[in-house]
């Protein structure tokens, strides 16, 4: 290699990165070092504090520097109702829509027999648990509409049996602001299953 | 925001690489947290030590751990000749062709009066005085083929002129495994002019 030890070990670690291959890791390095060399600090230091202080919420399994995450604290967000989601980025999603108001639950993946993911590995128990110490009466499964996450939420509800929750999944349909035309068809299928009286 | 204080840090500050915007960062955040700890603790201490170590070679001015870099260093390398590029990723390239065993200089950008940058940003009098100190008897100018690389090309031609040195630039033509119907026009008459005998 050309370059000096640092350089290469530099683009060697930051191709740990998603997405990040040979080239783009080293234009990363590069851009850092001639012009980000502010940025670059800032990014070890958080990089360091991240790594070191992140854990999981007790209750809900979401990324957190306390024991409890900021959203389980919150008694407004306590109202009965559980949101089960695959990842802190689906989490983020339905926060930022900023309409739902109750609790989550993050699993932090599916179940995978295939990868050898089991209900132990993405916190099953935990989440029973949940349910028997809380006073749930709503579970809203919003696992990904995928094979692996749609046989996560049947296993979740699967387990719920005969219990007296109320098991919800997300409505498919038409995106707001999406055209008809260019609607798939499985869509449109759930879209016209799911139809309402105007007067809703 | 849903997240923790370290988590929207780390976020923000994944920002400052270069093509990532507000969602990838987001993607690298939850990626390194859930399943690259160590990568991530690695990445933060070559971060430390190339912001903090790597500096610019005194007589090529490329990246360089120490005051002189490995090339400027190798002996076998000084063979009078300097090729003169762009950025360290220019080197690079050439490097890995792994045919040319000459020194370098690298400007570090190019001439733009239009950002402000001019002969003394990018050490033109720094390669003025090594064409003087050394015996330097070709200078190949491997400046990018746009506008702003051919100026500076031709300004450090101008400024050598009346000197003893031979000054050459790239071949341009098509690329070796290139078909001509997907050639485009420039290259193409860049190759017809620069047709050789077959002999050669």
């Amino acid at each position: 290699m050309a370059f000096s030890p640092l350089v290469d070990e530099l683009v060697e670690s930051l191709r740990c990165l998603p997405g990040v291959g040979q080239k783009t890791a080293q234009r990363m390095a590069f851009h850092l070092l001639e012009k980000g060399r502010t940025g670059g600090h800032r990014l070890a230091e958080s990089l360091q504090s991240a790594m070191a202080g992140v854990r999981r919420c007790e209750r809900c399994q979401n990324f957190s520097d306390t024991p409890v995450c900021g959203i389980c604290e919150n008694p407004k967000r306590g109202n009965g109702t559980i949101c089960v989601v695959e990842s802190p980025s689906d989490l983020l999603a339905i926060e930022q829509a900023g309409d739902y108001q109750g609790g989550y639950f993050v699993l932090m993946g599916h179940l995978s027999p295939i990868d050898g993911i089991g209900p132990a590995d993405i916190g099953i128990e935990c989440l029973m648990q949940r349910i028997n110490d809380e006073d749930i009466s709503e579970l809203i499964l919003a696992t990904n509409p995928t094979v692996e996450g749609e046989a996560t939420a049947h296993y979740i509800a699967d387990r719920l049996d005969g219990r007296d929750v109320l098991i919800t999944r997300l409505a498919h349909g038409i995106p707001v602001g999406g055209e008809l035309g260019y609607v798939d068809g499985f869509t449109l299928t759930h879209a016209f299953r799911g139809r309402k009286p105007l007067s809703d």
